[in-house]
């Protein structure tokens, strides 16, 4: 007879022995005042805290437009949508934001989803399973959504290393030419920050005849002249076949999305169980996310103080010896190696600095490479960065790391 | 050399050929006088008309309690989480919402996912890949959610017919007394209207050691005393293992979770990619669904509101001849059987006499029992069903189509 208890008892035993069991932090974010935010773990009431770990990159979410424009949609259609897009859940502003999407990756139409994972997850599954044969070439480090869709597919996977064309190439070559095939790949890989070489996967997709399928998960909004993505600053968005997106980062709202051609959208929005089979989005998430696109759109300011911000505090951090990864976007990280000691580091920057950002541990990312990582936006001052810093250092003494020589 | 636009135009054509090609009714919902609304398809203004099909059962979508929690959460904290729930995403309105949905079927824990659809698609593959050699016996008309969550779990599945217990005992008599075995279903199945035997399937998950999942997405807020479902109204909450609801139906927000004991929750929160790895619910939606969720476990007028109106819908259609179908819940079917058929009935209502009702067709219902699916609920009024039914009978009559001598 199956002991339930005894199996599920011992799947939590093992995350407490890694070191890897989550504890929530129960944040309130101060709208109009973020990064600053109050924290309720721990304490009797709230605590005053910054936030150094929020993906809303570009402080959109508190935006006098957005929020303005979701105030204005509940109070015009109410709450939810009451239906799936086919059954009563297709609005005007679905429809509205579905053309202000397609237009910023300069595609012929776009799709919502619930979430930008759902959209990777739909959108990859459905797409290999109508190609019979289909091979999937994937990066290593693609993000859990896409190695879901991926799976659920039912293809033959094919993991390329981390960005690297040649051996992509070699793969490409390997494979029966005749069978299809789609290239899936990320812009910004939001953990080390690094970018992809998105023009070269294109140049192997034409020669291969393969699809492509780009997450710009960690990119819109921030990357390129309107915030297309990393695409878009590379101008290439046109040779890929998919382009991804999500609403719930740089955006500040929730919601997800693929843009590409009119017969491809068509056939997602026909086939895909994740979209069809599923309450939409709130009408008020997405007259909040329209207005956060069309802002971004015609606005550079957000991602230019971003930029600065991120170099700023790289800097900082660098001058200081502490060991932060080689990112060349708005991500920083700061390697720790351990899960153990990432949660500490973390636990005591809350605890008594008021600063909050959470450990990445697997399976967020590799064993081994567990770190703190940083999200610097326009709305972090110098100030909050310098004695973000002076923090790490005592710490880091404290618990008697290594601090490089100064540079 | 594969030919990708002719596999996709394919795809395209086969819907058009099967005249189930889905084109989305574009309105917008008249926030405080619902079930009225804006139609803004095929026409060049917005013309008013009347949803018979929304899940927004009980028009909490609208109700007075949700705008304002939400309108206080979109100025409190802003527009979106800005992260997932381990990052940054955890807010106070998550932690009281799934300690409210807790309480609210009796069990010890809960969890918020984005969707209903990813409630059921995270925690059936999840839980099933933590339990080796685990068979999930599912009922045949099961939602399009669980059933892809049972084909991601990879485990083996058996399809019992629809709410028939004896067949399930057969299945579950013929399998390996030593695996671990997971029953899962549906209390209101949404397309028929019936209801599933939760005693009797609970008796054999005693009987035969195995877990049971039930899925109350179309009776959370509707059944029982505090509009815990069905499992609620019978007094059985405590039998089954896991509880799973949506947020986006009667609740008429957006959002799923699940409900069981601590450690079940702390497993699925721990291990289910479709939990983990995507930004959390808006808080702003969160709020609103914690104050329709408080205001339903008080209040029972739109229950019974909505119980009311039903039984008024049935029995005007019944004593007018039209093909009503034998439901025993809120959801009144009026069987079609071909899917043209369906599609133009609800294209002649629409333009003809302002009632929207979405045609039902394949594959959200079997092929040869299309059918229009109205869901009546408080906010609807005698004379819009009295209009209703005459449009109906005069359609039938045009169309040629059989009516039953008055009953
Ligand atoms: C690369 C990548 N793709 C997709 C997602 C999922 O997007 P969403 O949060 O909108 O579900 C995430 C993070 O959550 C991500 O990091
Ligand atoms: C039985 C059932 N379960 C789950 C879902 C999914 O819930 P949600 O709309 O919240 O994704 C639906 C409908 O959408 C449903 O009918």
């Amino acid at each position: 007879m199956t002991n339930y208890k005894h199996i599920f008892s011992q799947a939590i035993e093992r995350l407490h022995s890694e070191g890897r069991y989550r504890v929530f932090i129960d944040i309130l974010r101060n709208k109009g005042a973020y990064p600053n935010a109050r924290c309720f773990h721990g304490h009797n009431g709230p605590k005053p805290i910054t936030v150094w770990c929020s993906n809303d990159y570009l402080a959109m979410g508190q935006h006098p437009d957005v929020i303005a424009a979701m105030e204005e949609a509940l109070h015009d259609v109410g709450a939810g949508s009451g239906g799936t897009r086919n059954i009563g859940g297709n609005t005007h502003y679905h429809i509205n934001l579905e053309a202000e999407l397609a237009d910023l990756h300069g595609k012929e139409a776009a799709l919502l989803f619930t979430s930008g994972y759902v959209s990777n997850e739909a959108t990859l599954a459905t797409l290999a399973k109508l190609l019979p044969g289909c091979i999937i070439f994937s990066d290593e480090l693609n993000h859990a959504s896409m190695i879901a869709g991926i799976r659920n597919s039912g293809c033959e996977k094919v993991v390329f290393r981390h960005n690297d064309v040649e051996h992509l190439r070699e793969l490409l070559e390997a494979a029966d030419p005749e069978a299809p095939k789609l290239i899936a790949f990320e812009s910004v890989y939001s953990m080390d920050g690094d970018v992809a070489p998105i023009a070269e996967f294109c140049d192997l997709a034409d020669e291969f005849n393969a699809l492509t399928y780009l997450d710009e998960v960690h990119a819109v909004g921030m990357y390129g002249p309107r915030g297309g993505g990393i695409s878009d600053r590379d101008a290439v968005a046109n040779r890929l076949t998919i382009i991804e997106g999500t609403l719930g980062k740089a955006f500040g709202v929730m919601g997800g999305y693929i843009t590409a051609d009119q017969m491809i959208v068509d056939v997602i929005r026909s086939y895909a169980p994740g979209f069809i089979f599923t309450t939409s989005l709130s009408p008020v998430l997405v007259a909040g996310a329209l207005a956060s696109v069309r802002h971004l759109k015609a606005s550079s300011a957000e991602r230019e103080g971003q930029q600065a911000a991120a170099a700023n505090l790289k800097r900082l951090m660098a001058e200081a010896g502490l060991p932060v990864m080689p990112s060349t976007t708005h991500i920083v990280p700061l390697m720790v190696g351990d899960p153990v000691r990432a949660k500490k580091i973390s636990d005591i920057l809350l605890a008594e600095y008021g600063v909050y950002v959470q450990p990445i541990n697997y399976p967020t990312v590799p064993r081994g490479t567990e770190r703190l990582r940083f999200t610097p936006g326009p709305a972090h001052t110098e100030e909050m960065m310098v004695d973000l810093v002076a923090a790490l250092v005592e710490i880091w003494s404290r618990m008697e790391l290594e601090l490089a020589k100064a540079a």
